[in-house]
């Protein structure tokens, strides 16, 4: 599919396109019903070795480079949109353990990863934010004396694989500190005492990424749960890949649908004709519009993906947002027509449409959002970007 | 709202807003939850008036014009849309009654709904259909000897209200007959021995409507039972409001959608800012967009409503499906950009908003679909669509 | 076509149709072509009687209420964009006349319209205005002594009909006021020293309204030429009707393109086949978006146009926002597409489409545009618009 | 900006800009007002090797692989869509020459190109041909006796470049066969005895490319102007070609578009303000969607240029339909909203944007069109394309 790949990025992607049909699909519908943690898909991910796709080489992982590490989310999406999201989320941690922490913690955390096949979480959304980034109600402060330490408080919401990840990356606001200057990541682990779940997890779609409102009381964290100093995280190109991932999980969400409908329409026929329904013209059409929409915003998501390594953290911003606007809106599109294209039946949950037009509704309201990823791309174009990007922490 | 009604009109379509706002929105959630049948909601639409909207007003019902019966409908769709689309299918067969059947049987039917509240419900759809009319499976037989009378054999999918409506209007093809001159409907009491649910209902949306598929073992029915004549339900125009009536209904949810974001912008604000949400150019944008949209609808379905009353069946045939091609497109585009427009919480369930989008992708799937639409569109303005109106039964 | 209209009304609308067909389209390619004046539309126009559309019927005028306007300007379009571009401008300057001045001041004004079938200009936009109504660089300046009287000086963009309207009424701003109070409208005759062109004109359609630039250099007028008080002019909702209008236009010119394509379709085949084009699919298809696109915006029109009298100059301006963006997103739609329905030879000349098409592409450049109705909308249904409409003046 | 392409591809793509903008952008205005050949521009391009970008290396050419050959087309096209427009149907018949003819053929006729700097046109549409590529009337037949040889008779539309081009590859029908067998290109040379101009060329775009009615009477032709044999031409995977230039040339014409509207936002202030328009949210949207829609159509091309080499005929006929089919959409919207951009003064013939509006709507009108496109795209991908492509010359 992707020319730019050499043979063993290729097979990789392969493999991936395999774990997802046969490990991941069988148990997507399950976990959607039940909005329950992907428990099992995550241990066939761990034992294919993606739980490592963000983990460098030297640690045991796969240590991918963005375009592979992008084709590999795309292909397992179309298995299971929610075990995915959870994997690509715990990948941008790995990302920033990466980034910003010393060989010694690195050497002590990835085994987690690797030899136990535990995954990370990362919760940065909070009661009062609507789109952006901002990060002011959760509060990292010193704290002296017996225990020393650090200790963490406040709420956040959309608090993906709450209960189940082994550690949560907290994003914080280092006390005292006003603006980007103060942003600090945490690694907090499970079964720190003061976390709470404070709210349920009912949704549209996404289901099984279970991301209820967690709480904060005076959670205790060692120096070492800290990621860099403070500010800096904002300051390697990581947090830039969540959106980027996100791309790609919508673009292989949409193409199951599409490749479901169009299985469907080449085997299924109208009560007595000979023909099967991929004999209409108006199915064609349609078929015609969804390939090259998706195909479009596959391309530009490659494009970004293929200049990631080269751009700084602002341009990785431009970046992403330019492989996210495009990708929701065919991936809204595809969903949506798919189940238009097979018709009333489609409806029927044993049906795996309804499910990805759930979840691509759902994630696609992950930020960066369609205006804040078309504010951007405009601004950037026309050259007064500095102060919008800079915006996402002030 | 529509300078078109008189004040009598124009205040029981107010009284229809009220009830959907004060006796169905506040249900809706909880049975699309279950999926079951809405007989709370079914029981104040009677006491309200409204199951005998499209009975004459001679046998106690409000016998309502085609404009008023749209507007009340496209009302009571924003308080509940699976409560709406039955009473919608339930006055149909009102109205096919009305057009069909003997003073004596409408005198003998009628009280059933005016006085004991009771449901009709319409079964076409077979299993080899897919987006078509055609009748062939079901089967109605003439029996002679000790227990004369008919016989109705076959299967019918997406049966709404099965086991909750008193009658089931089943279309049905004369034995014998070939094409639209064996076109039968015949009146099974829910009762009838024969009947068995086949298939089970859990869907996307439009839950609450409780479709599966019913088979039909030798149902004997009495001569009474069938309406008019063979072919002759196909000849008064009252198939076609099936079409015009999901108009008013997917204008009616995606209304209530933008109503729900409307107040959520003028409400909610961001943070410690001081303007409501309501002040972001980007909002502003999708709520003009979202609002003319559906205003544009809206305006072409009143125009087919108006002008129902001269038109002939295929003229009708056109004038639902010129109702039901915009209000499709601007109802899956209202509601969809609706969730983009609050959020990410609005795929929240506590939130009306996702309930709504999964019920118009769902209802909008209903025949005529886009594509038929469209074709009946484009060949009457063309001049060439004798045929493919004819084609509907053949 | 509209139900709401009176016998009479809907003979008017069905007079103009036939001048637009017999007098105007015969010409509009040729002045097209010379981007020259329609001298001979506008006598036609005048001897039928609708240079008085918009003039009190006790002055001689047709007096039409804004929906029958609105219906003759639409079916006018369909010959002539231009010359009824024309027309409507003239026709919201009798508004403004009827609105503003004394009964001795129509007395002397209306006869040059209904006796001699003169036009009159309305020149609003300046250099440095982009798309709002801003009126700062035309002065008028009250001068006393021997030649007493008033006195305008600046500069006018967008000059429709200079050199052949027999008056212009341009839009000033009090010498000393500041803002809306200031601003005034001044009836210059034709022949008023200091009147210069100064700019050409060679556009992209609408080449016939002839618009360059135009000067003004100590014009001097007497008290007679100003339309009511300072700041009068914004108070009684005339200013609104020229997006009602330009609406109705673009609707009219997009009607005329699918018309043709119509028949077009319906009259020519391909090679030796023996049906027509339109029995294709695709043709089918596109004819059907492109009347429902067209139908939509204009039941919104009527609707706008049916609301007007009751409604103050704030809900005017929302009334024709409202009116002009589905027009101007339809028109723009349809023209577009009938070209790529007829195919490669319908970009010659000797064909109507590719003029219509440049038509409507220029015209809805027009103010309010199409951003600015968006914002207009949003904000009204989201209850912020009351800055933004009095921005229009500040 | 294309990483795909090597140092000494991305130098000449740039020097492909470079003559763009120096050479061909000033004199595009002029050619398109008078509807005239380009030859000055011509020349410029046959000085810079451009008219050699299709003609193998070993006879002096540039011998482009594909995706380097478009690159090119796309970047020229920003400086006058009508002479790459012509550049483009030359190097076609270059790569028929190349694939159908022999060494000696080849020595005799490159160097007109290359060291004579002439151009070669390519005729295929006929009267009676809408959208398909079929060859009927056109009729090539073989002569005995004295001044033996082959006769050409028939009538071609849309003759780019008649009365310019140095020869004309007319697309002819071997008298006698019937269907795709007797497909046969014929080069005729410009002076040849019996060809006649029938037609005018005024249009709304693409009028420098000059392309009126054209009849043959009884043309003499050599043996050796003959492509290949009967139907081989269409064996070759030439003639799909010509769709992915036009692909090339709208995407750079648009982009054009878009770079002027960028520049002019980011200079142009409205009245006093201090910001530049680039400052407004709504032309930051424009900006932002128009960008994206150029990117995700560009990345299309460039995929079905790199896949070119490796494709059959069939193949490339799908890769040709997959890059002119979104490259049609984003070029037309893109044209289109630049005007709404840059607003009412974009509309004057001084600003390039009007002629590159009206260039891309006429061009865009060039097979394969918009649906023919999508009719291969999607039963392409539904399995059932066999019949289609074959159609092209049934």
């Amino acid at each position: 599919m992707n020319e730019a790949l050499t043979p063993e990025q290729s097979e990789l992607v392969d493999k991936a396109a395999s774990v997802a049909r046969k490990c991941l699909e069988p148990r997507a519908s399950g976990y959607d019903e039940s909005a329950s943690h992907p428990w099992e898909s995550w241990h066939d991910l761990w034992e294919h070795g993606f739980l490592g796709a963000a983990v460098p080489q030297e640690y045991g992982g796969l240590g991918l480079d963005m375009l592979t590490y992008i084709s590999v989310v795309e292909k397992l999406a179309a298995g299971c949109t929610n075990s995915t999201m959870t994997l690509h989320m715990h990948s941008v941690v790995q990302m920033f353990i990466d980034a910003l922490m010393t060989e010694e913690q690195k050497a002590a955390l990835y085994p987690d990863v690797i030899d136990e096949g535990r995954l990370f979480g990362s919760w940065g959304s909070e009661p009062d934010d609507r789109g952006g980034s901002v990060v002011r109600g959760t509060v990292l402060s010193r704290r002296d004396g017996e225990d020393a330490g650090y200790v963490v408080s406040g709420r956040k919401h959309f608090c993906t694989m709450a209960g189940a990840a082994f550690r949560y990356m907290v994003h914080c606001n280092v006390d005292g500190y006003d603006g980007p200057q103060g942003y600090q990541l945490v690694l907090i682990p499970k079964d720190t005492p003061g976390i709470q779940v404070t709210g349920g997890w009912n949704t549209l779609g996404m289901r099984a990424t279970v991301s209820p409102g967690v709480s904060f009381e005076e959670c205790l964290v060692s120096q070492d749960a800290l990621l860099g100093r403070p500010g800096e995280a904002l300051t390697v190109g990581v947090m830039e890949a969540f959106g980027l991932g996100y791309a790609a999980i919508y673009i292989g969400a949409a193409q199951r649908a599409l490749d479901f409908t169009v299985d469907y329409l080449k085997t299924q026929r109208r009560g007595s004709e000979t023909e099967t329904l991929a004999y209409g013209s108006a199915v064609q059409n349609y078929v015609a519009e969804m390939t090259m929409a998706l195909e479009g915003a596959r391309q530009v998501l490659y494009q970004s993906a293929a200049r990631w390594a080269g751009a700084d953290p602002q341009g990785r911003a431009v970046l992403a947002a330019r492989a996210k606007l495009p990708a929701t809106q065919a991936a809204l599109m595809v969903t949506s027509r798919c189940l238009e294209t097979v018709g009333g039946r489609s409806a029927h949950r044993h049906f795996p449409l309804e499910r990805l037009f759930r979840d691509v509704r759902t994630s696609t309201l992950m930020p960066p959002n369609v205006q804040r990823s078309i504010e951007i791309i405009g601004r950037t174009e026309l050259g007064v970007a500095d102060d919008v990007l800079d915006a996402r922490y002030s």
